[in-house]
């Protein structure tokens, strides 16, 4: 087994390029970015806020999405999950009695069994989830935010939610009011975080929820002062296109926080932060308001249906972030 | 939940029957008494020897295999794990490294998944195991022998062997010169186990391995004196037929541990526990040896092929223990 695959590997800084990812619109970029990098170049920094526990086993549901999409293998209808799996741990659970309101594949359920054997034999879920990555053949360096635990939790009129019931369990339909990270204050960068947004020529916002999935990475004690002074280029592909979120609760949940549901609105969560960010074609007309903020502005199609639309955005972020300053390096490998 | 599925339901103990059992050849014969029996009537002691631990979780094969039975659906061709059963998770964990070496199915790995968690939540596997068969329908009590861990090690010329190791891995090709069972000076017969061999018309040891499957139940200190002290008639049908095991390495294991490989060595090894034994016509004229250890004989077929033969065999042997003088009341129910 290989454990030593959490730390980047030792080649020319300028050359590697780090991504801030949640769910299925980041894997989906990061997928892209691993595809024009050369191997090793991508080091991928994923919220684990959603983690929880279900039947006993850890689910990283951020880390599965974004390992199995780097690794070729996710379900291309959900975005989540892998492809072609099927249900038959889950039909014998719901016949012994139990709720199942998380879909947990086959396969799937693989994954959760040996993270959460890995976990209990003592390694972090950065060393466990580098032995899951390396094994399915994922060449990037899959990285947990934190090693802590830290639990996203959701106000709403109902009450407290954990973040997997109001997300999956209750489809999130509830309006959210409030959103707090439990164990956050406890919480550091690893070490392989640390080193992977250290020394590289940018570091990529995804385009994933900025409350819920980049907001609790942000949200780690030490997290901001890493990117701060990392001397890379930083930037963001906005999850709003056209005022809506492609996927999730994104746009709902930035309008009741009180925040503009535009690029706009995820540029100024993000200022101060970010040297640009890049917007779709429809959200054009909202550049100078963005520039305003000091961030600059690159506009193309955001939309990713297909796997040369991921490579095509990430060979946009990457020749804007040439733009701003980083020496990158393309190289587009096998897929 | 239903926890307190593992104390028998108070009834006439003299209409309740205890049967202690290992894996598929008591399953079997479980499944025939369970179905001449009134619901409820049947407690079945099962090893937990075999227990063992696979990718963090509890395994427990004897358990399982009678379970499954019991609640009928088990794997009618392999008499282990469920019908229909399929492998996808166990490709996906080959995919992630890890030896197959242990076929479980994809049903299969959710009864693994859920006995550790109510484990780790601090449930004892009695009362697992009674949520899990409950869950299943099961209408007799499935009783763990005990439950402290409990490891069966096989001593073979290429050394000290776990048991599934040497039963499943290496699939019962070494001679077998000692049987250990790791932990049992620290394990003692459950209070619903106490219960259901305390009280009961009879007492019937399943045509399972007498060494590896009713060894260990009977090396549980105190199970022996549960059982003599019990005024109930005890009764056991030979797993040797015609010199050889129906299943498994019984009868080598038997030859090289210096015990006569027929129904005489196994009366032999029950001595001073039995009132009878019921053997198969194949074996017939070894009555007289066997009735020379003070151990009544019935003679009938004894090989179930199907669930006819499971329950006319459980007929034969609750009419043997009536003429033993256990009254046993039949009420042949649904299946």
């Amino acid at each position: 087994m290989r454990f030593d695959d959490s730390k980047p590997k030792t080649q020319n800084p300028k050359l590697r390029i780090a991504a801030l990812a949640g769910g299925v619109g980041g894997a989906k970029l990061a997928h892209g970015l691993q595809a024009v990098l050369p191997p090793g170049a991508l080091s991928v920094v994923v919220n684990t806020a959603d983690d929880f526990k279900l039947w006993g086993l850890h689910i990283s549901p951020d880390l599965d999405t974004v390992m199995y999409t780097l690794a070729g293998v996710a379900n291309p209808q959900t975005g989540w999950g892998l492809a072609g799996d099927t249900w038959r741990a889950l039909d014998m659970l719901t016949q012994y009695g139990r709720d199942p309101w998380f879909r947990v594949g086959d396969m799937d359920l693989a994954t959760h069994v040996l993270r959460t054997q890995l976990r209990h034999e003592g390694r972090t879920l950065t060393e466990a989830t580098a032995n899951l990555a390396s094994s399915l053949g994922v060449r990037s360096h899959l990285l947990p935010m934190c090693d802590e635990p830290v639990e996203t939790l959701v106000e709403t009129a109902e009450g407290t939610l954990n973040f997997q019931d109001y997300f999956v369990r209750r489809r999130h339909a509830d309006t959210v009011t409030g959103v707090t990270f439990e164990g956050i204050d406890s919480a550091r960068p690893t070490s392989a975080v640390s080193e992977a947004l250290g020394e590289v020529a940018a570091i990529v916002f995804c385009p994933s929820n900025p409350i819920v999935s980049i907001g609790p990475i942000l949200a780690v004690p030490g997290m901001l002062g890493l990117i701060e002074r990392s001397r890379s280029v930083k930037v963001a592909v906005s999850p709003i296109v056209g005022g809506a979120a492609l996927k999730g609760p994104a746009a709902d949940m930035l309008h009741t926080l009180g925040h503009e549901v535009s690029p706009v609105g995820v540029a100024s969560l993000y200022a101060g932060l970010l040297d640009g960010i890049v917007i779709d074609r429809v959200d054009a007309a909202l550049a100078p308001r963005i520039e305003e903020l000091g961030i600059r502005v690159e506009i193309t199609d955001t939309i990713m249906n297909s796997d040369a639309d991921r490579q095509a955005l990430a060979e946009t972020v990457l020749h804007f972030c040439g733009t701003l300053g980083a020496h990158i390096e393309m190289e587009r490998a096998e897929v």
